[in-house]
């Protein structure tokens, strides 16, 4: 009998890795073997330990992932050991009003498992049967690990309804902007991206997307002469900060569509008379639906998402501090995946 | 030859009643006699000296009026004198991206009549032909004057797309959001109406709104409890407070629709992690157009408006100044207009 191990989040700034005992999968459960998984700006945050107040440690984190079922338990008959799954990571209560209106994404008393519930990096981890999502067995498993966030980018570009031959600004070039200007661009649409850091903007070139430097550049003067002085009919604001807010705001032309899906925190002051006076719509979105998450499949599947190109970094599971601690100074990085079925040594 | 009289805006707070030289009509031009003409929160704003940016003195204010045509330009052929009209108070440059959108009353370059160029506050304005809107013969002239505003708030219902069962919370209760109450009412919705002012609850009372007194009622609490914890479907922000802003957030359930109707001229803190929380939806509305102001004639004509309710006080033209000051010290008053036949002497 193998030791089977976790990364566990116990205080602050502080992540270790230690076995973990695997009970029998439950009745609708599955237990999957973890091959890759990503980390997302929000397990930075917990890992920062912003939101202890939800996550108590100690707590496996980890939901942007790929892997193989290992064992099904009883009831689960649409399953076997072998398969290659995704999982999207949430559970609704079913009978809270979100849920009845047909919004089970943003229950009342949502379940995201890999905040609220165990997560995946472990190498062995046991979800509900009902969050399983198949894989292509041509899709590497590595690039398997981008299909939760693309499926964000999928729900985002979704609620803009962003249409061909529209216009689309995307206030952000981390790894979930990038995927969103993939997206639009997918749709039809002509993206420009804009993004402080160097390498995320020579990421998003080498995916074909035409990018500006807030540092440097006038964003809305650039949005303004990019339309011919008509403002961009889509913006998303995915950088979390004030002053992409008011970017977000300023690039849209009238009746313009900004896309809200960054985490604002705290409130943040917004142009409201430019709402008002161009008839502006600001639209929030939060995660996706299964429509969302089988979209995602096949754009990463059939690489309208390249999602190796946006892999900056593979660590083995026992390497993941040092994966969020470079994550965290902001170095030139994108999408870094732990390696669950590696154990020890740097790539 | 007798002399027609103008009210004129000629400093901050100051507003003189003067003769005006009357020419014939131009090519295109309809001169009216206007008869009655409301005053409203914008011209409010201009009489307190905030908009002397935009508005020249001396300048003549007044755009929510009713009148009879006197005379009519060259070229103009389907209007002739003795016709019962109002005016929707926009003209368009026609070829900017606004307008080439369609969205002519958002206009980049908008003239707003009464605001841009001269009001109704005389007793003969010239206007173009294009601008003036048939008035039922059976329709007194003072409701008549209530039909501007109650296109705005048919614009602002049908922005924020109400249907028939949702509930809805206006968030201010001067005349635009009685009226907002009124017409989201005749679309079938459940409408709870927040007003600090005695006068003003009790005024929407008689007209058979449900209202909340935000001095005293924690509105997120009672809409919370109204829904059985669901949050309203649509809420209007009409108060141009920035609590006013919190609490049309705060009311919403998931997807819920904020529709923003009011001015606010400087950035308001927004918790704009509701809007991604619950997936809320902002949507600016300003002005209206043709279609609006056509339902808005309607509904001030059959009743479901019942505009005569709304009506404070109609002061002659010589009085304008007392009602622009009691309404600027907030009076127990809803609607004031302005009588143009009636020289002097007070109603």
């Amino acid at each position: 009998m193998t030791t089977e191990l976790a990364v566990r989040y116990t205080a602050a700034r502080t992540l270790e890795t230690g076995p973990v005992t695997t009970a029998p999968p439950g009745p609708g459960e599955v237990e999957i073997a973890p091959a890759f998984v990503g980390i997302c700006g929000t397990d930075l945050h917990i890992y920062h330990g912003s939101m202890d107040a939800r996550v108590q440690p100690p707590a496996v984190l980890g939901h942007e992932m790929s892997g193989r079922i290992t064992r099904v338990g009883p009831e689960v008959t649409q399953w076997h050991a072998g398969q290659e799954v995704t999982v999207m990571p949430l559970r609704w209560d079913g009978d809270c009003p979100a849920c009845v209106a047909g919004h089970q994404h943003i229950c009342h008393r949502l379940n995201f498992i890999g905040i609220d519930s165990p997560g995946a990096m472990q190498q062995r981890w046991t979800v509900p049967a009902s969050t399983l999502v198949r894989l292509p067995a041509a899709l590497p498993l590595d690039r398997a690990a981008l299909v939760e966030p693309t499926a964000v980018a999928v729900h985002d570009v979704g609620r803009a309804a962003v249409r061909a031959g529209e216009r689309v600004v995307v206030i952000g070039g981390g790894p979930i902007g990038v995927l969103i200007g993939l997206v639009a661009r997918s749709r039809g649409a002509d993206v420009r991206l804009a993004e402080l850091s160097d390498h995320r903007r020579a990421v998003a070139g080498q995916l074909g997307l035409a990018t500006w430097n807030p540092a440097t550049d006038d964003i809305a003067g650039l949005a303004e002469e990019w339309t011919g002085g008509a403002g961009a009919e889509v913006s998303f604001e995915v950088s979390g900060a004030a002053g992409g807010v008011d970017a977000a705001v300023d690039v849209l032309g009238v009746r313009g569509r900004l896309c809200l899906v960054a985490i604002h925190p705290q409130p943040r002051p917004v142009n409201l008379h430019r709402f008002f006076w161009r008839e502006l719509t600001l639209v929030g979105a939060r995660l996706y639906d299964r429509a969302d998450f089988e979209r995602a499949v096949q754009l990463v599947a059939d690489g309208t998402v390249p999602a190796d190109l946006l892999i900056s970094k593979v660590v083995p599971l026992a390497e993941a501090a040092s994966a969020f601690d470079a994550l965290e100074t902001g170095g030139d990085v994108m999408k870094v995946l732990i390696d669950c079925a590696r154990e020890g040594a740097g790539s």
